[in-house]
């Protein structure tokens, strides 16, 4: 098949995305086929998550079949799963077949266990041996994620030699930026930069130039590891095993990746979601994937409506409290929105720990004080020129004032103990936080009133 | 000072920065201060942005002399203005004079504009120039951020002889992953690979392995060319003028920092937060940047009391309307923030635009059908056990199956909007979205009841 060009003017992969949705829509798929010989794995997956999954199949066609292993292992687990679907263990045996062993896990794990089975019988035995080693590591871990092409050497050769191996070698990768200096044992003794080897008198040895290894470990999990490695400010990072032998090696590629990853979680973990959820999932799917929050929300939805009906008595007197009681929620939950979201980036970033944990719970205090007082007093003007009665104005001022400091202190301190019961501070904070400024609200809000108003 | 190390336990950033406090809190200033000499000042930035900012003035004093201007530039502004208050312009002047302009400019961004003014005037003629051409780009712009320290070759040399080259230059940077090859005008006519200086015969010619290049330029904005270059798959990028003149390059580090400045952003932003903000800023400052956010939800809120307002009639006669009122908006809410999470997120991707915002608009149209029938039957129940008043149970079904569709149409167009109309999804969706979900619940909820139940 021929391969045509974008346009000269089209060059990032938005822009590609755009150029073939079009394409698409006036159903040129001979148009979108022979592109489609132009773009990288990464692209090509991008853009095949970016359609709705019937046209995904259709796509798929279009896909180079020498590309197929690599744009599936790319994939997001729902889009790869869609695709899945159907093939037979013979065409994933072809598609796999050129892949490196941790692509090829990659997909295995999609598999049905029996598909899974079979596609593994039909490798030879070196290749399955490899495959199921790397099927041992749990899914988050290292192992499923480094690259083992790394570039051996020893310690006691000249810059020269090494220089001439290489050559020779033929087949090292353009974005090696390190060799990996091993003992006989396969041990790692140390690192030598790519630029080392160039920039010294070639006449000295690689143990005068090689730096101490700075490595994590194969079963460490993958998101962790790339947060040392960028603590270290570092890109990339030799991969060992327990006892210190090379394992391979996480690129700068990966940790990009996993830092991309782990950012995107919080985001999407904050509002209750898959952090790999396809954007355009079967809606069925995206329903089944919604409810376990639709449902948790609820129920601290109707614990907050039950506080309001310990108070039916005094909404029945004095009706403006029902049409107030929002905005005593809505300020608190904002308030401690805030909070929250500055302390779980901070716990995500490694800023918070220790004695500054005493300090920020007392900035957080101090500001929730200041602008409980604040806006209580707003909220207490504009309540009295709206209903003319000071003692609902009285009442709502206090409660914004009490909210407003349980938000702030809640804020906080949510995360920190979900954090220290090793929970995901992302992915619950923001629910029981809202559950505590509702309840607040509508007790304090509710109750100052049956005290202060109801006869 | 000598020296001192930290015990051998403790590598990653966060561990020195619990054990400094450690210190800090024992009041052993000496051992912090010795301690401060074997830590980068990216380490050094992370930590004193960690301590709050008395303590903070004090361990600036720790800082080694050398290093203060980098720690300086890699500070965020909230801390830099913090420490910069009071300091002479010897000082700065000092501080600053090893520093690369990039570095310089960003600290001269922070002071007033007389201090600026006479910091740039103490430089000799040929930093002066440097330093006002950094600081005439936008403050966002790639020329605030690009490395100037560049390797140049010519494109008709031998391999080899740019590795002597190289080796009598003596101080090419160790993360030097390719060389600029430029022509007679220091136009950028490609790269040349490191590793392609190794792997080839050393008598070829740099013509021969030299990429076109992939180059940035220096006006665009900074996190939009990082976009671009990730979206390329590169990690680091030359940076060119409009005409085509080598200017510099980004790092991958570059990239990888706003990279992470970028995602870092959205879920600050959707918390309506400044990114930049400091975790330990004084509280004065902290009230007054979270104002504008509580203020624009205090008009929200009042905007949904209104509606309620409107319902007085109907709510004195049936208390349980107002019981129930929060579970209907907060269902909504949820479920809207589902959907605009979702979406900011694949906006943010490059994921969403042409075709495909009509595949995921009827998506979510049908998530928010699907959804809201479920809920509704639930919630209807729910309220018929309490209330036992099937006409309640009715109006709350409707409400929230209204309100639930309202809130996945909302979720999906609200960004799209905005974005439209060049505003940021993630600064303005979520509260302009519980805007939407807050009136649409109140109104349908308590409309429904005033038409079915009051009499």
């Amino acid at each position: 098949m021929a391969s045509e060009q974008f346009p000269e003017e089209i060059s990032t992969t938005e822009e590609k995305l755009l150029f073939i949705q079009t394409l698409v829509k006036e159903e040129q798929s001979n148009e979108v086929c022979s592109l489609f010989n132009s773009l990288t794995e990464n692209e090509l997956a991008h853009i095949l998550e970016s359609f709705a999954s019937e046209d995904r199949d259709k796509l798929w066609l279009c896909v180079p079949d020498n590309m197929r292993g690599e744009v599936l292992a790319e994939l997001n687990e729902d889009a790869r799963l869609g695709l899945l679907d159907g093939l037979e263990v013979a065409e994933l045996s072809e598609i796999t077949k050129d892949l490196d062993a941790q692509d090829t896990a990659e997909i295995l794990d999609s598999l049905d266990e029996h598909v899974e089975a079979n596609v593994i019988e039909q490798m030879d035995d070196s290749r399955r041996e490899e495959v199921q080693s790397v099927l041992a590591y749990d899914e988050d871990a290292v192992g499923r994620y480094m690259h083992t092409d790394t570039i051996s050497i020893r310690e006691d050769v000249k810059l020269e030699v090494v220089q001439r191996f290489l050559r020779m070698k033929g087949n090292i990768k353009q974005d090696t930026q390190e060799l990996m200096v091993v003992d006989a044992d396969n041990r790692l003794l140390g690192t030598l930069h790519v630029v080392d080897l160039i920039r010294n008198d070639q006449e000295h040895f690689v143990h005068e130039f090689m730096e101490p290894p700075q490595s994590v470990v194969d079963s460490m999990s993958a998101i962790e590891a790339a947060k040392q490695i960028r603590a270290k400010n570092l890109h990339f990072a030799p991969v060992v095993s327990e006892c210190g032998v090379l394992m391979g090696q996480l690129t700068a590629d990966d940790v990009l990746e996993l830092t991309l990853e782990e950012s995107g979680q919080t985001v999407m973990k904050m509002a209750g979601l898959d952090e790999d959820d396809d954007l355009f999932a079967p809606v069925k799917k995206s329903v089944n994937a919604r409810t376990i929050w639709l449902g948790i929300n609820l129920a601290t939805a109707f614990l907050a409506a039950a506080v309001i009906g310990q108070f039916e008595a005094v909404i029945a007197q004095v009706v403006a409290l029902a049409v107030l009681m929002p905005v005593v929620a809505s300020m608190g939950g904002i308030a401690g929105s805030q909070t929250l979201t500055l302390t779980i980036r901070g716990l995500a970033m490694g800023k918070i720990g220790g004695s500054n944990r005493t300090i920020l719970f007392k900035k957080e205090f101090w500001i929730g004080i200041i602008n409980g007082f604040v806006w209580a007093l707003i909220v207490a003007l504009i309540a009295q020129l709206w209903f003319a009665d000071i003692m609902i104005s009285i009442v709502i001022g206090l409660a914004i004032l009490i909210n407003m400091i349980a938000a702030s202190v809640a804020g906080v301190i949510v995360p920190l103990i979900l954090k220290r019961f090793g929970q995901d501070p992302a992915l619950s904070g923001a629910v029981i936080l809202t559950t505590v400024t509702d309840v607040v609200g509508f007790l304090s809000f509710l109750g100052l009133a049956t005290v202060l108003i109801l006869n």
